[in-house]
């Protein structure tokens, strides 16, 4: 094509932009390749059939659907009985009152409020402070937004340390005039889970710059024995000051349905909603009746889910212990991390091998930030027998191809 | 709020959308008056039961459900068997062939696939050229993208002529440097249907200058009487130089399931499916398997739609005629875009009595363009005789409000 788009020289962040190596953006293997179906082994997300969506969401929907005349079309922050629902439990599940006419937005997906949130935040030339390792779409929307990331770094490797963010680069970030910060917590790829110290460190520097805090807690309700999990927006940052994304997409496995929310500050909240009018109107109107279920799963379904993630989780940890691998152990969601061993092949190579010759995809440590080519992540949310089958695999292959 | 965000001044433009008029955004009734539910009149959008959606549709989503595993997560641009589906079909009705491969990307709605068509295409400070009346979101988008647009009118009032856009204005918008040219056909509100000769002009002008064109072809399967179609992508411009935005959720009635296409330029659709990574990463995996009603209704369930809109449309232009309304007749489309007469109120308080006391909601003409204050768009895809009753109490109202 001979592009007249963005005519005015400069072209588009999105020229930059590669997707290609994004969960389930792997080109599919040949057709020769293909006849392997079933025995596949997809780490790049979890397997929505080993943990099903909570019981009675499709049945929600299917109502919803029959009472079309309620619920095709919704304020585009979304329906008021819905809104209602999720702020009462997510009121109680962060510890901290949401209002369910100014406080939330229903999103297509917790991606949709992480897009909403960033671009109601942030202006070209802006900054923006970002954690290192963390979710690949934090810096490509801040990119996008023709804003300016700062990289914050997390210190995970050393299993035998607690895992922490660097709050002297936090605050040089906010020095440098940072004036909006976005981490996830359970971190994405690593499973970091936050202290409370570590927590009110950062409510204390973005207090002491005038920051504007998101994050990201799409897997906060999926958090393993006795680790402790501090919401941050009942951590002494003002309501006004942050946006908490939450959505059921992963833990209670309803990604399909893409719905997803973000709690917060009443007037980032209408910009949100603004902003959804023009992106996409709003959350599937069908769709968002299946929240009526999150946060009202039946007696013991959460903890039972934990504990099988939690079963999944040791039993990789051991092959990769035994393999020589270093991994630290997440202490919620349902990825890990590890570093692979030195290989005489590229990292690109050993995940070329591992998917042609043993259908096994696994996301690429680099969409994680810069420095991250020697790791690899791993959604565990996937039968037991099958991820053990490949997770050995796996390391076999690496094994075989270590000097 | 103390607000930081948008640090570096200029504010967003987000500060200066408006989006309380927008279709489906009044402000909830009064307790008192929400008594009257199911006596309301809602012409802001169209209604799902009255008008049902594809049989067969709510099975696919099932299906799709039941088979989580393929379905829950789709490459950004969709599922592949999809794609060829809805590539397949949209070639045939559009009269021009589409690569499943590389032409097509299923968005969250058409509204989804808008964003992400003037996102690809459009930077900051461009030109683009904007038709009004049309489509609210045309304008506020390019708004959002700090873009500049420029207006080209259509003439449509003179109902005794065939409407038409001028040309000149647009040849002017050129010159001055658009770019890119957006467009509904029909036209959303006034339900005009462009020509051929017009379809060719347009082409022209924007094969001379060099600009882009995309096409909101939504309503291009309601089609009244012998009223003929011209898609854009088969009159003569080159297809990786217009992107043709289409989608089940008007006539097929399929709006709760947010699914929406854009067919067209590849390395267009590139840039929309990285965008779509970063807005929502995809149309929901589940929704998307309702396309496949899509194009492969029963036989004659088209027709039939298409005829039973012609009655209501039919009656409803009656009734404004005998009130002595301006309205043109739409030849494609379930909008009209009735002026009102000179009244002893604003057209706002007419509007606010309409609602609050017959429980009839419509949409301000302002939303489609400065200088439309004075006119209403109705959808009209609607229960015949409450569609009747509402627009015959509308008259009355009008008429006594009348000088």
């Amino acid at each position: 094509m001979h592009t007249t788009a963005n005519s005015r020289g400069g072209g588009s962040p999105l020229d930059e932009l590669d997707i290609s190596s994004a969960p389930g953006q792997e080109n599919p293997l040949s057709p020769v390749l293909t006849d392997r179906a079933g025995e596949e082994m997809d780490f790049s997300h979890g397997d929505v059939e080993a943990f099903p969506p909570i019981p009675g969401a499709f049945d929600r929907y299917q109502r919803a659907y029959a009472d079309g005349r309620r619920f095709a079309y919704s304020r585009y922050r979304g329906h008021v009985e819905i809104r209602e629902h999720v702020a009462l439990h997510v009121g109680d599940f962060t510890g901290q009152r949401v209002d369910p006419a100014t406080e939330i937005i229903v999103t297509p997906g917790t991606q949709g409020a992480l897009f909403l949130a960033l671009s109601s935040l942030v202006a070209p030339g802006d900054k923006v402070a970002i954690v290192a390792p963390d979710y690949f779409a934090n810096s490509r929307i801040v990119a996008y937004l023709r804003a300016q990331p700062i990289s914050v770094t997390l210190n995970y490797e050393d299993a035998a340390s607690p895992a922490e963010i660097d709050l002297d680069s936090l605050e040089s970030a906010f020095a440098a005039g940072a004036k909006v910060f976005v981490f996830s917590n359970p971190n994405n790829p690593t499973g970091v889970v936050y202290s409370a110290e570590q927590t009110r460190g950062i409510v204390a520097l973005a207090a002491e710059h005038g920051a504007f805090v998101v994050v990201d807690q799409l897997y906060s309700r999926l958090i393993y024995g006795a680790t402790e999990f501090t919401h941050l927006r009942s951590s002494g940052i003002g309501t006004d000051r942050c946006m908490t994304l939450l959505g059921p997409s992963k833990t209670e496995s309803l990604s399909g349905f893409r719905v997803g929310v973000a709690v917060g500050a009443p007037e980032v909240i209408d910009r949100m909603e603004k902003l959804q009018a023009l992106v996409s109107l709003r959350a599937a109107g069908y769709s968002q009746a299946v929240l009526k279920t999150w946060f009202a799963e039946p007696e013991g379904w959460l903890d039972e889910r934990i504990q099988q993630h939690q079963l999944i989780r040791d039993d990789l940890l051991a092959i990769f212990a035994a393999s020589g691998f270093a991994v630290r152990s997440p202490a919620g969601g349902s990825y890990m991390f590890p570093n692979l061993p030195q290989m005489s092949v590229s990292a690109e190579e050993f995940r070329t091998t591992l998917r042609v010759e043993h259908g096994i995809t696994v996301t690429p440590g680099a969409e994680f930030g810069a420095g991250y080519e020697h790791s690899i992540r791993l959604n565990f949310s996937q039968q037991r027998d099958k991820a053990v089958e490949a997770v050995s695999a796996l390391c076999g292959l690496a094994t075989k191809l270590t000097r």
